[in-house]
């Protein structure tokens, strides 16, 4: 039997048949990755497995070093065989590693290959695989048409044009829905170079001067609006910990100017900003009916060496810690919502440890008069929690505190054009977790209620929660 | 097959033979819960199944507003069966939770009714629980002695008079023992406005002065008298997050004049104080034979919004982190200990990641000449964890680091008189965890042994530990 | 069926076949224990079965304690027979405890006993166990050889003249190669008692004066040298929590005096002098190819009444918790890789909840140009971890994170000679993982490639990374 087998990842009888008849055929709805939109509107042509396939994935990089190789091999100046040859190499040494099982997923969903890579059989499976991507033509376009896919939230700079995702909607000959998403992350990084150099990028955007906070927070209102004309529905916000402490507008203000200066920010003076910059654009959000998505929980850069070798996202992050996680998202969302103006929010948490305290505090902030369901989303397990057991983790802890049945389900995040099948993956896990409970007695087995369910967390509740129901 | 069978819960033959041969009859020893003693005293009638049910149960609030039910149906004023229907709709969305089994357990022990409650059939259950409720005469008695219970533990303010308590201990027509239990959070609360009412109170129910910090404690002491005159053998206290500061005399009484005159404490007084009135109860109630119980780890009223609409207790609590909780929890412990003076204690941890941390603390602190086996107890899965993932992981615990054999078991913990299913539902847990462990060879096939082992943790252990044995 | 039976642990077919065929028989590479090198080198006779099997080891002390044990009969003045009847008593009690597992596969493996122990066999079992002992002739070297192990790391104070170790390797009776390991745990504990103990102890041992930290340097790298002379390979510490703070050389020297001078130490003090003096000596175990080993999360002596009656390492120790794991563990590794000097590393977690944070961290400084594979390693379930759930959590995270197939796999890290059974322990648990996920199809049955992942894991990881690999 093949490895990625009909029943891959199901191991009762129920689950085989809620994923097949219920999971299986639904199409995908992609609210959050990192495609680059350039290259849908250009329909980029890949030149081999190694570009479509490894370049860009730190995934397999950090594998790949953790097998020892060299980083010549990895996001160095070795041929794309060589590199392809090293990661086959390392496959071997992945079992155990989701990535074990992404690689044969997307082996096969995408190329046909079955065989289990290794170094002995990486040259054939390297030639298929290039052979595959000429003759079916494995563009952007067709790898997102064939992952049946409806709607793309790609990840951008406030300050970006946009004017790849104009061509894509004006292209009559493409018809999946990509909308940005909002992603004003440098505003937030007060202290660093790149904060001072959003704000220029921002002035040039908006021809206006920035010089105080307030006018900040205008002219990136400015940007929410140019936003919300092309489409957009969703912000992104990735935080390495999350802060809550007031302040006065003076203060905020003075410390706006410190940050412009480049001079030095405190602890105290950076968690004040960090809360009164979210909170402003929550009202935002809030205002314009968008979804707001909190990430937190990484800790990025750690390697020097290497930082200064192969530069920033290139698989030196890891997940970070922190106290009073409790008190923090409690308050921020609290801010706004005691203002009536909390936006529907998915909070995404890096650090498993910290799935109950998220679980159970989203709950004290779900009431709402519109009749949303699920306003306050714990959002799917996220990077290094991407895995069965963080998946699983974050399903028994949102079940625990809140209602699974409105759960929006997983996101891709990825900036790979063949990582759709960790949606399949998703939703085997999640058939796995169902079918096993209907067998045990836990859940009931009511055909009507499991279709529910499993058709809501897989695609319905996303078409619902980002208004995209008909 | 109905969905709560005979084997609910119970996923192997061993468990099945343990469960309805050893744990299914016992009665329960439910030492901690807040039911009220004036509904106990005066055999309260209710008027319907929404007043017994879903009145004042915030669990299934929450679940509600998560299902976009607005508020007027769930603590509003919508009818009782207006809201019976709200509950309804939103219990099909619940499948997951442990509110679907909870519910469904309580349908069939307390109403006889076997269907799953959903948005088609609710008014028909409305109408058979109400006729159950008149029919049986399920009042707060009779509701009781249907549960098997032999002793009850209810949760009381210091300055209570505990004429309830009186009454039902002088009543020969109700033989289950009710005692009250001293829960004296509210002198803890320096800063907040609950404090200096709880002085007060204090100062009505001794009519003696409370002006300084040592009349404090001595009033203190005789309301623990009063207490255990009237056959109080528990203390609890509910606390947000622990801490451990040493502090002197003056720097105590200083802090007691700044919360008496309703200054602001700061975060280093508030632990100095929190520190020693918790060590200084820890003796009282060590001279007199009781049980400590500490809850730690709640946040309370995260929604300003709606704590302004509904009050407290109302559904938007949630799970707390803090950091040095070991530190906290061996020094408060030794602080007791090395004079001798340490009670038996239970710590109740609300975020499950400080399982391990709890479990091995306690260890630290057996230590004993009387033989009391398992004199600090790791406390059962409460609230948030008060589910089938909470209670695993807290026997898991439990049984990695201390004796599973000298666990005091399962606490009520509830305001509602149909809450005892939570202990068959705790049990089946338990059973079901042991036969695993059985039929795969990790605990000897002895009936002896695990006779023992079941019978002591669903009630033995609670007789013997609060010396109700013979 | 006997409790301790051919497939103990293991649950499936696979997993069966999986131990029997490439783990059973596997030597054993014991890189980390505390066995005593002068017993060894004496090959110590003992006198009875508590001498051997309860003299010294906490573990089960503390489980005497919590079944209500008087302290008399666990360290106390007690007879042998009376503390082997308590622990017997306590034994019963015990089921759930990995304590259970060890003591029944100890006295199976050592004494042939099949028995389960109980309060009213223990006569017979401890005259059998002594029998045994006089009968096998069961000797430190004989338990050892019987044990099939062919390395053995003690833990040694740098002062040691390491004697027993230079008398062991001169002797041609004895083949198992014992190699001192460097423990400088006293060189980092500034502001106590045992710091500037060390350094008189460091003086004696040099005859050179240490008044400076540069001194200290100097000296600390005298006596690294001299244990790598006697064929160390491997240093280790112990620390309470990571820090990471940076400092200057003055600030570094001003601390150390204070120290010397027996002064208080503040808490940013000790965090400067730790970061220092951690990453001083990482730089000259890298300078020699050595392994560092970092053990962290223990709280330690909590029960000051018990400290003084019974001393330290006496069973009042637990896990600890703190905040910034992933800042410290990150910095600390950087500070040294950024260099180019970070040596081949173990990072040992005592808190399981930190698992996923260090298995994640470790993975940012893999990268090397001498194709170590796993250079850091997330080391094994240790102490209160070794444990089935503890290694299962560990390995989890491990796979998540990393290579599973480069894991350099278990250690005993005990005071006894019949602690080995706990490699038995972890092999069994080792290959019910595995094959409980090729049962299911996670893992392909490859019965190649699995005899590589268990033999790896079980012994070659650990010969080639600590270069003993021919």
């Amino acid at each position: 039997m093949t490895f990625i087998n009909k029943d891959f990842m199901l191991q009762n009888k129920t689950a085989k048949q809620l994923y097949h008849d219920f999971a299986e055929s639904l199409p995908i709805f992609d609210y959050h990755c990192h495609l680059d939109p350039q290259q849908i509107a250009e329909n980029h042509k890949f030149n081999n497995v190694t570009e479509l396939w490894l370049a860009g994935d730190h995934y397999k990089w950090r594998a790949m070093r953790a097998h020892g190789i060299p980083e010549e091999k990895i996001t160095g100046n070795a041929s794309s065989e060589e590199k392809f040859e090293a990661w086959a190499q390392t496959v071997e040494s992945v079992v155990g590693n989701p990535l074990y099982h992404w690689t044969h997923l997307e082996l096969k969903r995408y190329f046909a290959i079955d065989e289990l890579l290794n170094s002995k059989n990486w040259k054939s499976i390297y030639d298929q695989a290039n052979k595959a991507i000429l003759e079916k033509g494995l563009t952007a376009r067709t790898l997102i048409n064939n992952s049946n896919v409806t709607f793309i939230g790609t990840t951008d700079n406030p300050t970006d044009s946009l004017e790849f995702h104009d061509a894509i909607r004006e292209d009559e000959n493409f018809t999946v829905e990509v909308a940005p998403s909002f992603r004003p992350d440098e505003a937030f990084a007060v202290g660093e170079e790149k904060f001072t150099n959003f704000i220029k990028k921002l002035q040039d955007a908006s021809t206006k001067d920035v010089t105080t906070y307030k006018e900040l927070i205008k002219e990136i209102e400015n940007r929410v609006d140019y936003f919300n004309e092309r489409g957009a529905i969703v912000s992104d916000h990735g935080l390495g910990k999350l802060f809550y402490a007031e302040s006065t507008d003076d203060e905020i203000e003075a410390i706006f100017l410190k940050a412009l200066a480049q001079k030095e920010i405190t602890a105290e003076e950076n968690a004040k900003y960090q809360t009164r910059l979210l909170s402003d654009l929550g009202k935002m959000y809030h205002a314009r009916g968008w979804v707001m998505q909190l990430h937190f929980g990484a800790i990025r850069n750690n390697n020097s060496r290497m930082f200064d070798l192969v530069g920033a996202d290139a698989g030196f992050d890891s997940i970070n810690d922190q106290t009073d996680v409790a008190y923090a998202l409690n308050n921020i969302l609290n801010a706004l919502d005691k203002e009536d103006k909390l936006p529907k929010t998915i909070i995404y948490n890096l650090n498993p440890i910290y799935n109950d305290v998220v679980a159970s505090a989203v709950a004290n902030f779900q009431s709402n008069n519109e009749g949303i369901k699920g306003k306050i989303q714990f959002g799917s397990g996220w990077w290094f929690n991407d895995t069965e057991q963080g998946m699983l983790h974050q399903m028994e802890a949102l079940a625990d505190h809140g209602l699974l049945m409105h759960f929006v389900g997983m996101l891709t995040d990825s900036r790979s054009f063949v990582s759709y099948p960790r949606h399949e993956y998703f939703r085997r896990i999640l058939c796995n977790f169902i079918g096993e409970r209907v067998e045990n007695g836990k859940f009931p087995n009511d055909q009507e209620l499991l279709k529910k369910l499993i058709e809501n967390v897989c695609y319905n509740n996303a078409m619902r929660y980002f208004n995209k129901a008909k």
